[in-house]
């Protein structure tokens, strides 16, 4: 095992390559999770593992300690039993993830050399459609972070002596995340969907036959009503279109009490999902180009954009993915189902195109385990069987002959 | 002196009453402050009173303790001189000022037999043009606090999950700050204007030459730019016309680092500023009828209005305004010129309409003092000034035999 120091945090590997003439297979996980906030909506403190019927409660729970650790429990098994694995393995597991794997992609083509041995990668850090029901994630969408700061008066202002006569920073913020959105919730930065890639009827018809529906997104995000761009459904409206929202905003007096000013400044966090074929990149310098035209004479803006995630798309057909789908069927005596996802894991990409292997994304979570939210948690039962699947993977992968390069192009044709 | 308890902070009363036959003059102040924060952007600190050249930098200095200050030191100086003060005094210091005065009203109504003895009312916390150029405030604009809260999911929801999908609490805030003014930058509540006095012509003219330019208004707060209402000068707009600005917003997550939520509420503080004929009352239901019906199905808001603050103005007649006039010449060597001020103090309109006296106005604050903002101060030259004009204005007063009571249609107009 090594423990590699990045400019931040620091990258755990550990390799098991006594398997001569078998497959590798990556294992990919990331022990980085959200902060605990808003800790006063937690029944139990987040970073204290709490289990409550058949389930365990902690920051991490799902997203991803839980479910990287079923994978060094097949290990383990493995060890314990047989005193070897079936397979050789590789296990890169990251601190980062959450803040878009900065330095993962540079320390994965540093040691191409190592990895290049890999045919495989497996992810589990998505979610299934219920218990019941298996789910392979073949898309993932990509992202781009964003911090926006609006500058108006040098300093505070009284808003009796000066309020109708100074423009309001904070307000313009508003009316900038107001004009995000069109009447028909499109994104209205000119541009936007210039590289949206249309989807066939055909894949559509397959998304709307195997994907939730919007009553079941709704119902597992306890939300009554859905919203989003007319056209699409919310699956679809979460998986192949675009978004931009505000994660956080602030600025003036938010405290207890009033304040009768005029801010001097006001910022906003707002954050990009992006769909093939949108490149972080070009969104950032439209988002930078548009923020620039809405800016009001009155004050002044900023714009900061970090952490860019390539959109990714894995291919159904490939010979690791279909043994996914049959270690599952042993596990939950159930066939998993292939869907696309609305998060990001920025590794896909660099695993696809830096070393030319698909990651199987053989998600244990469930819609319900509220991952970056308050009271995560994982299933116990769900542990157990991810556990099995994970051992029966193993088994399946090392029987294949044959890991056909993914081709960009032909992965993200429906 | 006495120190008379409220349900929050008290009231400390004290009087002099020995000189019979004499006006009983009520000397006002509040020994409440705002919030020092944005500490970080103070030279030294907001409560450790500290002098650099001429001024006294402290939260306060200005608004309130600073200025209720000079009226003590006339007091002692003539108890010092003389033993005795040329008119009775009653002083009435309250410490809930700057959140409108919740309590006072009813201790003036409580207590109206012992202050209906007074003739006139004394307050100074509002400001001179400059330091040469005394002023005598003649209209204060009222005021409403609220706190809009928009809730939507029941938690945080991942936005990568449902981003797209979900209305986003704290975006639909963003849309109803940025709806409350139209393009025209009025405020865009149905039935906002109805009550709001237009002004004669000659009144218009009569402020354009007194009052402060475009130009020093914005110099004086150090803005490039000024903001708001067409057709109205800087002047106008921070006086004549109402307005209404976010004070603080807040939701989601803003700390370091970023977090890919939909938050699940988000909060506004805003607040009005009132005119004649304008009544918070009706202003507080507009505005929630007003939050109600531009609040999307998505989600659910709530309002909470507070402070209610009666604009006011005072008559420019009056014989103990007039006598402030000529107590200003005598320490300054300038006429005072007669000035509206943007801001609020609620008890103006309690002396007038529970016990029929006029407040005067006399202030000894300058443009540059930053009163609510970092770096408050208050001019140690102007401050020794301001004594003398209020050992000036007990003479006056003293001396004048007839106190006509104000009669609020009378006082109103121009």
């Amino acid at each position: 095992m090594a423990v590699i120091p990045t400019r931040r945090h620091p990258i755990v590997c550990g390799s098991w390559r006594q398997t001569v003439g078998r497959p590798t297979l990556i294992i990919y996980g990331h022990y980085d999770v959200l902060p605990g906030e808003p800790l006063s909506e937690w029944r139990t403190p987040p970073f204290i593992p709490t289990i409550r019927g058949d389930n365990l409660y902690a920051r991490g729970a799902a997203d991803d300690k839980g479910q990287l650790f079923c994978h060094i429990k097949a290990i383990e098994s493995y060890l314990n039993a047989e005193r070897t694995l079936p397979i050789n393995v590789m296990c890169i597991f990251e601190g980062e993830e959450e803040i878009g794997s900065p330095n993962l992609t540079a320390f994965v083509e540093r040691n191409r050399g190592t990895f290049r041995e890999a045919d495989v990668a497996v992810i589990s850090d998505t979610r299934m459609i219920s218990a019941e029901q298996p789910a392979i994630s073949y898309a993932q969408r990509g992202g781009l972070r964003t911090e926006v700061e609006v500058f108006g008066p040098a300093q505070e202002l009284h808003s009796g002596a000066l309020g109708g006569a100074v423009h309001n920073p904070l307000m313009v913020l508003c009316e900038i995340v107001a004009g995000l959105h069109d009447r028909h919730r499109r994104v209205a930065i000119p541009g936007f969907y210039d590289d949206v890639r249309d989807w066939s009827e055909k894949e559509r018809a397959y998304m709307a036959r195997t994907g939730p529906s919007d009553q079941e997104i709704l119902r597992a995000a306890k939300v009554h009503r859905g919203w989003g761009e007319d056209g699409y459904s919310l699956y679809e409206r979460t998986t192949i279109r675009p978004d931009v929202t505000v994660n956080g905003l602030a600025g003036g007096h938010t405290g207890t009490g009033s304040k009768g000013i005029i801010p001097a400044q006001a910022l906003a966090k707002i954050s990009f999902r992006l769909v093939p074929d949108q490149q972080p990149d070009r969104v950032a310098r439209l988002f930078r180009d548009h923020i620039a035209r809405v800016t009001p004479p009155t004050v002044r803006s900023t714009v900061r954009t970090m952490a860019p995630i390539q959109p990714a798309l894995i291919d159904r057909r490939h010979p690791a993915v279909n043994a996914a789908k049959e270690a599952y069927k042993r596990a939950f005596g159930k066939t998993a189902i292939f869907i696309r996802s609305g998060g990001s894991i920025p590794v896909v990409h660099t695993f696809q195109h830096a070393l030319g292997i698909p990651a199987v994304l053989m998600g244990f979570g469930l819609p319900g385990d509220h991952i970056h939210g308050p009271n995560e948690k994982l299933s116990l039962s769900i542990f157990h069987k991810a556990v099995e699947t994970s051992i029966s993977y193993f088994a399946l992968v090392s029987q294949l002959k044959s890991f056909a390069r993914t081709n960009q192009r032909e992965e993200w044709i429906a």
